[in-house]
């Protein structure tokens, strides 16, 4: 049995049950949803675990408590500090608030404005930065320097097997499931959901912007792309990913489909005309890789996690009815 | 025991329940979400019923979907008509083509775009009229006339019980709830409520829009007020209360609370901002009854329904701008 503090190893789907028990009192069993128009479309079955409607609007609060709850029953104390486009950001805040414990959070400043007024909200502390990996990293080294505890955004154990339980909950929800399809950015999300899949007899498939495929490209070339410029509205799937993701991505992700930034916008508005409700672009990946796949999931009973609602809707406005 | 098909009779209990079991197959059982910053605000502990995240956006569906089940049951045949400013056509455009019927919907010409629309895509067949209480009978009684079987918006047991099913639901999903708080407009919902709520020991509170509170005037008046000219943002809430519906408000609502525009408006912002979704202003009253009846609420464990998500975005955005 692996220890998950244990960051050497690879946790399994007992370690993401762990963190389910762990988190269970604090996060919102979040709905799984369908809609019989939408899969006759799409000419498969479709259902959604609405991860948006998470505290904080995102499925981050799940790796966010887990980290912060393992910090507490290791006696940690002390605050915590971060680097995050806006969704982890705004779920550490909150999740540190709840344990009595304040959050810093490195910020790109290019983030989106209602991310960082989140992140505000719960209580974290907003430490901006220029808008490259490089300047992120620099600035949460120096916090970590001032003495708080890093918490990583994807590639740490006790983020994944937090994401992990979205996933968790999606089979128990709705126990037939061939396929589940998860979103792609730092990868946090899709290796906890491929490490419960796998346990479970359940293929996961990976969906990415065109614009930020780092990870489609690796499995290509079978080694990690460790740096590229993405260019792409999905501002949650920027992110390069991750290492020890990027392994669990090797061992247990069928495959990871790309779409186009016009596919994106599209899956967004076919979302809310079928569900009425505002999803942020990096959660509208996988309803276009969907729906631009349809040899690959014909007849197929497919789990897709929608994995956060944090978009201005003006922004979302501006996005869809440039639809061409 | 009463007979559902026999509108003399009050339903009880009983009759919700039944109706439960009849269309559990086709309805979504919506989730209740709660979140703790809200309840300190508010000083008080509240869950919301998700019913804007029913199928079709909208309560309206179970009712609907009651109505239509029990034209199979009792072996009526043929294809069905209502009138509506949107929820309850959408609702019954889907429950009607579920069930291999047509749905004849009289809506009003200044109907919202995104409702007409919704009715279209459900099936229905749209005629359009004049926006008064007249015009909307008028066209619907031509539609009898032609040998259509009516589908009443609200006053009507089988709308009622169908209704009444969202309580049943909250109350199973979250069961010390002390009070339930719902929107009165026809009063199908907040009916079905009180006679849920009644039966559970739960006081049943409702929220109108001081630009349509017909129903807070003729609770006040002790009858039921026969003509009114509505003027409110809240779309959904502009009819005239129902006979049989007044009567059931009458034995088994605790209070109707009355708020001004710019209060809705204030709500579905602090909706968003808490929860991430849009809802349409006439789910929003009742947020705001709360927000604006601190000493009513404090310390209480509230239930309140969310009604409807059915609102184009930019009016979302163009309603909440104008808070002042």
């Amino acid at each position: 049995m692996q220890d998950p503090s244990d960051n050497s190893e690879v946790p399994g789907a007992i370690e993401i049950r762990r963190a389910h028990e762990r988190i269970r009192g604090s996060i919102r069993q979040t709905p799984v949803i369908s809609e019989q128009a939408l899969d006759e479309m799409l000419n498969c079955r479709v259902f959604f675990k609405c991860e948006h409607l998470q505290r904080t609007g995102a499925f981050k609060f799940r790796g966010a408590s887990n980290a912060i709850a393992l910090l507490g029953e290791r006696n940690t104390k002390g605050d915590v500090a971060t680097h995050s486009s806006g969704n982890h950001g705004a779920a550490l805040a909150l999740a540190a608030s709840l344990d009595g414990r304040k959050a810093h959070v490195v910020m790109p400043e290019n983030a989106s404005p209602i991310k960082i007024e989140a992140v505000r909200r719960y209580g974290g502390q907003i430490h901006l930065c220029e808008p490259t990996q490089a300047a992120r990293e620099a600035g949460l080294a120096r916090l970590v320097a001032d003495g708080h505890l890093a918490i990583p955004p994807y590639d740490h154990n006790d983020i994944i097997c937090g994401q992990g339980t979205a996933a968790l909950e999606l089979f128990q929800q709705q126990p037939d499931l061939e396929i589940v399809v998860a979103p792609v950015g730092g990868g946090g999300l899709i290796s906890g959901t491929a490490l419960v899949a796998s346990d479970a007899g359940v293929i996961t498939m990976g969906a990415e912007p065109a614009g930020a495929a780092d990870t489609a490209a690796s499995l290509k070339q079978g080694k990690r792309v460790e740096s590229f410029q993405p260019d792409t509205i999905a501002d949650g799937l920027r992110a390069l990913v991750g290492v020890r993701n990027f392994d669990i991505i090797q061992a247990h992700v069928e495959q990871v489909l790309t779409v186009s930034e016009e596919e994106i916008r599209e899956a967004m508005r076919l979302f809310w005309q079928t569900f009425r409700m505002l999803i942020e672009p990096s959660s509208a990946v996988t309803l276009a890789a969907i729906a631009q796949n349809p040899d690959l999931f014909a007849g197929r009973k497919l789990g897709v996690i929608i994995s956060g609602a944090n978009i201005d809707p003006a922004d979302w406005i501006k996005l869809t009815s440039e639809i061409a």
